[in-house]
């Protein structure tokens, strides 16, 4: 039960598209991730997956529509809706998700990240 | 699914310890709230509970040691631990709990809030 200083495990690590998990709760997982770049399309069939923007901006593709999320906003991506996260320069943000969510969706690839570590 | 810009919704109100929605994912509601003052002890049997300072300064006591939260700092109090809240001077948080979580556990009183607004 100790406290994350945001700040502070964000200049821990410095690769992109790599998340390490901040804290759980609820069998939710606290991730923190730098992007930078153009992600893939994928959705996650039974998780809610929630974007809080610590540093920078990012761009959320929905099929539909595009979101620009900057510093101290989040977006909540439902279940089942396809989207692509986009930087078109660094962004910090904190993911919450349940501890089941793999970042690429169904789709594995070179960019799946499993077995996350903890920071 | 529209974003939500933290230092918006919390220029909509300014009682204290009085919180309200501003989203939910995989059955954990996302909360902000005001705090001045002195809250009381309590636990949630079932339920964690994360609290992220956005802005002021948060001290979480708890019966064996005093955590202080600063801007950008978070904790997750597991369920069962006994905590009190205190804000020497406003501070604005981010809460994170289930939809199931009433701010002063089994306790009923004057402070219970229950039923709360989206904002």
């Amino acid at each position: 039960m100790n406290k994350v200083n945001l700040k502070e495990k964000l200049a821990l690590f410095s690769d992109h598209w790599h998340p390490r998990i901040a804290g759980e709760l609820n069998g939710q997982q606290v991730k923190l991730a730098k992007l930078q770049g153009e992600f893939i399309w994928h959705s996650h069939e039974e998780e809610d997956e929630m974007f809080l923007v610590l540093d920078g901006e990012l761009t959320l593709e929905f099929r539909d529509r595009t979101v620009v999320l900057k510093e101290n906003e989040f977006l909540i991506v439902p279940r089942g809706v396809e989207h692509r996260p986009v930087a078109h320069n660094e962004v910090s943000v904190m993911l919450i998700e349940p501890a089941s969510t793999v970042n690429t969706g169904k789709i594995k690839n070179e960019r799946t990240r499993q077995g996350l570590d903890y920071i």
